[in-house]
């Protein structure tokens, strides 16, 4: 518990990539990686691979690789991904059917299991996923059953921050947020972002810095 | 040039963070904004700020703060973001409608200015930006005349090797790839990639380790 402040953001990320191209190994029938073929299917180097496993303890044996199926299962432990997780969105405009259709959601345990509107011709609509949509103002008496571990935000920024405020309020800790607006969040609670938009920044900075475009 | 080098992506993606911050001072009338000021709107610590800022030069007066319009036009100017951007997306299923919808793309001068996919029921039809969606494989051709600067990837994870290898042929060295594959591209070429799958490994990582849920 108290390394976890040690390790950085950068190595859990890398534990995602490894985890799906362990699966993909798995997938093609082998039964063993070496930390230098699984560091090249991932685009890191192999020392990086293994100190990042090395966080989390000895992992694999010396001179011969890591067992496939055992360290795709200890990475998944570690990331907290062998298990099912329930979500809810709120914002069920284009990107929000996106998400709630996107096929490796279900597949990683990630479960879609409530959706949130305040549009009125949205509220009651069914979703293929067979459940409606509901009135964004009945989130947290709604989120009394439903156990959601996760809340999506997929309204436009205007909306970001009270849609934050409610799953707070209805006692959801951890959110993925979608929209371009920055939310503030007590310390207990959770954030991870995904602004399209600065990632483009980030390409644009290296196109010109790198390529000199 | 040769200190791009040296300057780490947190770094990058923070200026992206102060260049919005920013935009919303001057919407909001602010003529000046002290570091600290800014650092608690982003959410990081003043000296953050400051040494982000100092990688590409003396901005600010002492103890006074920034000049907000000045120095958000220097953050543009540093993340190339001050100029358009064209555009091509290949798969336009619901993500890629999401996207072509998205209006904070045309807004921070990212324009789709082409889209594409395999699909003959898609292909020919009208996009609300005026244009019809082409034939994938029509990609090089119709790239002559586009002028596109980045690719754009948000088909299903098995058709964006294929789809990153389409763009490198037509010429397109910078790609944002929402599919859940990694893609392969030579060196000159720059990918930045976003995963949402990924960010929930980490949400679900942090849930575990910090929450202890």
């Amino acid at each position: 518990m108290e390394r976890t402040e040690k390790i950085p953001k950068a190595t859990i990320t890398r534990l995602s990539l490894y985890c799906r191209q362990l699966e993909l190994l798995e997938f093609d029938g082998y039964r063993m990686v070496s930390s230098e073929k699984l560091a090249r299917l991932c685009q890191v180097n192999p020392a990086q691979v293994r100190k990042d496993l090395g966080y989390f303890g000895e992992f694999g044996i010396r001179g011969v690789g890591y067992e496939v199926k055992e360290l795709q299962e200890e990475v998944k432990k570690i990331l907290a991904i062998n298990r099912e997780w329930r979500m809810g969105i709120v914002g069920i405009g284009n990107l929000g059917v996106a998400l709630l259709r996107h096929e490796n959601f279900p597949a990683r345990g990630f479960h879609f299991i409530a959706a949130f509107d305040s549009d009125p011709d949205k509220i009651g609509r069914t979703l293929r996923l067979g459940f409606v949509i509901r009135d964004v103002n009945e989130l947290k008496e709604a989120s009394k059953d439903l156990e959601m571990d996760i809340g999506v935000i997929t309204t436009p920024a205007a909306g970001a921050q009270a849609t934050a405020d409610r799953f707070i309020d209805a006692g959801i800790n951890a959110i993925l947020n979608f929209s371009p607006a920055q939310i503030h969040v007590p310390e207990y609670c959770i954030v991870e972002n995904i602004d399209f938009t600065i990632k483009l920044d980030i390409l644009t900075y290296k196109l010109k810095n790198e390529i000199g475009i």
